[in-house]
């Protein structure tokens, strides 16, 4: 399984109490087509959920420096199919990305955006978001339809509780997580496809140090924390990631899925995480909450409509050297389609931005130093 | 005013009566920041309304070869405002567009366009289709407006009567058109700015006539047909065209306002027009109608759900290099926003592609030869 996956830590902060935080890494892949793939972490991964980085192109994210983009297992199953894409040459090839891809295990989706599920120890049974249809992933299924897509990185299939959740229904779910992490172990994936498990335990310390040695034990290529950002507050979060980051392995890279706003992941580096996804630069850009790096604006504001300045004088992307916030605005406003587009490119560019600054800091040993800055430039205020 | 325009006729097919017909040529344009343009015509125009053209950039537009785009002075007007956009820099700079720009009158939105109008002789008060409110349009206003744009080509300020309508109502239209082209050329523009007027009559030879010789004879820089597909079929719309082309100077570009489908673009150049516009390669781009070498393309079709085809295998365009027609077709029916701007890349590129092969064969004077073989292909079937 190690062919396929290879982690090299390459710089880690210790903090007061000796214990490994912050880290910078390689994460090497073996890729689909014979080329082999190589991330440097800390990583922020795009969601690109059914087969599209929603408004924008392949192209454009490389331009980014997107080093590595999500697919959604549970939105590729019901549209187009993932038997569908696999005979089309897999996702790669369907989407036009030449990067790697990482696939979720449709878990967190049955349970959050299908209509009514039914659970059982076998798998779950939910109807589809799309035409009500009734449909049953099991962990296996989940493995098939990942091999199919062609992931790079394919998910573990688990139980993610609500929350809150009482004690007793968390540990319920991390135990189902633990049989259905060894059921997905057994289904063979294709060669160049690595898996990664998930930790759950939701906020409860006890059972978060359960879960990590349990799944921890098991022989993945990665670990992700999930059940977090679930409707928590960000302080419970970022409390429950620091807890968390140092239960993982050290010599495997961590992964905190669903976070966050460009502080949450600026506390998840500093807790010793190397990756994340969230829709949140994706989805704010359509709704115009733009990320800057003198903090957040909100582009439908009216003391934007004559400024001819650039969304974020420090930002290199095409939506900053070429537009004016003016025009942005009258986008936004005018509900344009050019306006999702623009505002994606900048929010996702800003995201990747902010995760190259951390990693340039870790390995100079002043990532202290950089979050400090980093939370003083956001309270400058945007004019 | 010929210094801001300036028309070459390279080449002009003669149809069996010694009528010229079908031209090839140059129109030069000053530019508004001191960079000239030349448009080789005959030329499509893609229509950008409120400042964009619906969902692509202008680095797109450059790359697919787009000469010139048109913008709606009603929509500026109304939202951001031409004097916003004068103060930001004018429409060029507002939206990143270096290259020419045609503006059109507003005309035709405040009669098909807007709520309630009422016209009378000095102009047309109307209410704007965003929020209902109040506003009045003079010839006077309407170059005021594009003069503040600072587009490159300006557009009389003209009525144009519904269809159908009686010979009494065309003519009452066409004698107010005069009237407010004469007023409008009272206004002074910029320097780089070339003013085209804009030929009414409806379906009636003797007031197309009429009007031809009396517009005809003011001081513009080109001529324009208006008042056709707005309602008749396109036989119609098609007989009108060629019956009109010839009544244009033939020194001065020819302009076939809001016209048309592909067949519509070949039997204008045939009739003699240099200068085409239309919203239906952008629009039909968005509702997934994909026009193609081969014919009409519905990419919602059940028939592309499993083609690994390229929509159109003789199109250069981004979108048929890189994607199948079934990823087209899962991006139009997950409302993926990815679906307008590929389908707009390709349709767009189809027309201008179109014309500059109409160009090319009328310089080897074989554009009949050349339309033969157009509409031979587009019977071809598409599978």
């Amino acid at each position: 399984m190690t062919s396929s996956l290879k982690f090299t830590l390459e710089h880690q902060i210790q903090d007061a109490q000796g214990v490994g935080r912050a880290r910078a890494g390689r994460v090497k892949l073996a890729g689909s087509q014979g080329i082999s793939h190589e991330i440097l972490t800390p990583v922020f991964m795009p969601v690109g959920t059914a087969g599209t980085v929603k408004g924008i192109t392949t192209d454009e994210l490389t331009k980014m420096n997107a080093q590595i983009i999500l697919g959604n297992t549970y939105h590729l199953y019901l549209r187009p199919g993932h038997q569908r894409v696999e005979r089309l040459g897999e996702l790669h090839k369907f989407m036009a990305w030449n990067g790697p891809i990482l696939t979720d295990s449709g878990g967190f989706q049955v349970f959050s955006l299908a209509g009514l599920n039914k659970i059982d120890d076998d798998g779950v049974t939910f109807q589809s978001h799309i035409d009500g249809s009734s449909h049953r992933f099991t962990p296996e299924l989940s493995m098939e339809i990942q091999k199919a897509l062609g992931s790079d990185i394919v998910m573990a299939f688990d139980e993610c509780p609500p929350y809150p959740a009482s004690p007793e229904v968390v540990q319920a779910a991390m135990r189902r997580t633990v049989k259905w992490a060894e059921r997905g172990l057994q289904v063979p994936l294709k060669s160049h496809q690595a898996r990664f498990g998930i930790i759950q335990g939701g906020l409860y310390e006890n059972l978060r140090v359960q879960s990590a040695q349990e799944i921890g034990a098991l022989p993945f290529d990665g670990f992700a924390l999930g059940g977090l950002s679930i409707g928590e507050t960000p302080e419970l979060m970022q409390k429950m990631a620091y807890f968390s980051a140092p239960l993982l392995p050290r010599d495997k890279p961590r992964y905190l899925m669903g976070v966050g706003r460009p502080e949450d992941l600026v506390e998840g580096v500093r807790a010793g995480i190397d990756m994340f996804d969230c829709v949140m630069p994706t989805r704010n850009a359509r709704n115009g909450q733009l990320f800057t790096s003198r903090g957040k604006i909100n582009i439908k504001n009216a003391k934007f409509a004559d400024s001819p300045e650039p969304l974020d004088p420090d930002c290199p992307c095409e939506t900053c050297t070429r537009y004016s916030r003016a025009y942005l605005r009258h986008l936004f406003i005018s509900k344009e389609l050019l306006s999702a587009r623009l505002n994606t490119i900048h929010n996702l560019s800003y995201y990747i931005r902010l995760m190259a600054q951390m990693r340039e800091a870790i390995l100079k040993n002043s990532f202290d130093e950089w979050a400090e800055t980093f939370y003083r430039n956001q309270r400058s205020d945007v004019r």
